[in-house]
């Protein structure tokens, strides 16, 4: 049973906590990826009293950086300090905000006639170690959590379409951006991280050109340990070899697509 | 000789050319490159009086999305109307404008305290045909032109940062973008192709390779015709197969870098 507060006034131009000022008709919208298992996961928040989810997201204060604001606003869905974060694309669509549907899904929640205009939304999409996150919601939230993009439902505003703006960022900049160090966990297995490459991609990959690839670019160290708790035949651990893994990436190296 | 009317006194929530409202705090900046000889080129606007460049901006409207801003700045720099127009980066830090440098070299054409923040800007670059662009200038330049892009000199606010922003995504982009459908003339040689592409990637490229691979993908069909007024042997004319190059593109398979 949930109870809530009062009905937030969202004033535009100043942040929820109290009187700092903010960037008008500006926000920032996050596509936090993690990996696990054999599939690609991203974080939602459930608005309060609700059954509809979106990204998290957030504003930018006059005085911090697009970047910073986007540092602020992982960290708070996140706890976590240091992530890899990439800016992909600008929102700017005039109908990206429908009125009549936010009054009727969020007016228990939000006055929609104080966002008056389209706001401007700047995304980003972040890389985590999924072992590491501890997904807290934000005010308008009361869960935030993680999804298979496979089962990811129907988003609040566009944020189905810059899910998937984001996922298409990602494919690209897969061969030019250090992808599994920062969604693999330190330690992992080449079928861990073939499967990764899969869930990206959204496709099969043939597992024995993959080895022979990987191992041949030199990115990753074999180490003398097997994975355990495996059935038959343990597999063994690898790591990144990350001076190696910058050099073969700078030089554009890795394409699978 | 030049001869000014008033300093404009530019009110950030109105456009210069009356009542119309505009997204506060936002302005989009243009990367137009073209393609001549053997060198990339980028369109300059020169503000009036001064010895001063930047690239092309604009403001958007609040009816307007911001790729319709960008067409609309477009065409007034290049009277273009069909471009090949990418979003390729944000920028948003705060300390991009510097309202002293401004007051001292702009002092005579706008009030820097009319700008009391910094805008965050949308940087959309675009693809042309050289030969059909004819640049015009804005309401605070007096003149609007190609550059070598070895020759840009330094220019204002932070354009030289955003231009070195866009050539890094053209090139990511040059492998899974039409790019030369867009830079190049409708009929061309080997060499003219391959010389925008090293002109692109800033690097030799091998041009027995290049040839071999560029007939391989068959994105291009040679003409019974050849380049005239060329010295020595004549070269044979191409053109695209527009639909194989879309296709080879989809797959990724046109790697150079």
């Amino acid at each position: 049973m949930l109870t809530f507060e009062i009905m937030l006034e969202v004033d535009e131009n100043k942040s929820l906590e109290g009187n700092v000022e903010l960037v008008p008709q500006l926000t920032l919208d996050c596509v936090i990826f993690g990996f696990h298992g054999s599939s690609l996961k991203v974080l939602l928040l459930k608005w309060k009293g609700t059954e509809y989810y979106s990204l998290p997201g957030g504003t930018v204060k006059q005085e911090e950086s697009l970047d910073d604001a986007a540092i602020r606003v992982l960290k708070e869905r996140t706890g976590l300090d240091k992530i890899f974060l990439r800016q992909f694309y600008t929102f700017g669509k005039v109908e990206r905000y429908d009125r009549e549907s936010i009054r009727k899904k969020l007016a228990h929640l939000v006055n929609p006639d104080l966002w008056y205009k389209r706001p401007i939304s700047v995304g980003y999409y972040a890389l985590v170690d999924f072992e590491e996150v501890f997904p807290n919601p934000d005010l308008l939230s009361e869960s935030c959590g993680w999804w298979d993009l496979s089962d990811v439902p129907e988003l609040l505003f566009d944020h189905n379409e810059i899910l998937e703006k984001a996922l298409h960022a990602l494919r690209l900049e897969l061969s030019f951006q250090p992808v599994g160090l920062n969604l693999l966990p330190e330690k992992f297995t080449m079928p861990d991280m073939m499967r990764m490459y899969e869930a990206i991609l959204g496709k099969k990959i043939d597992p024995r050109n993959f080895q022979k690839k990987i191992l041949k670019s030199g990115i990753v160290i074999k180490l003398d340990e097997v994975k355990k708790g495996v059935a038959h035949k343990s597999p063994f651990l690898y790591k990144f070899d990350a001076n190696k893994y910058e050099e073969v990436l700078k030089e554009g190296g890795l394409f699978f697509i």
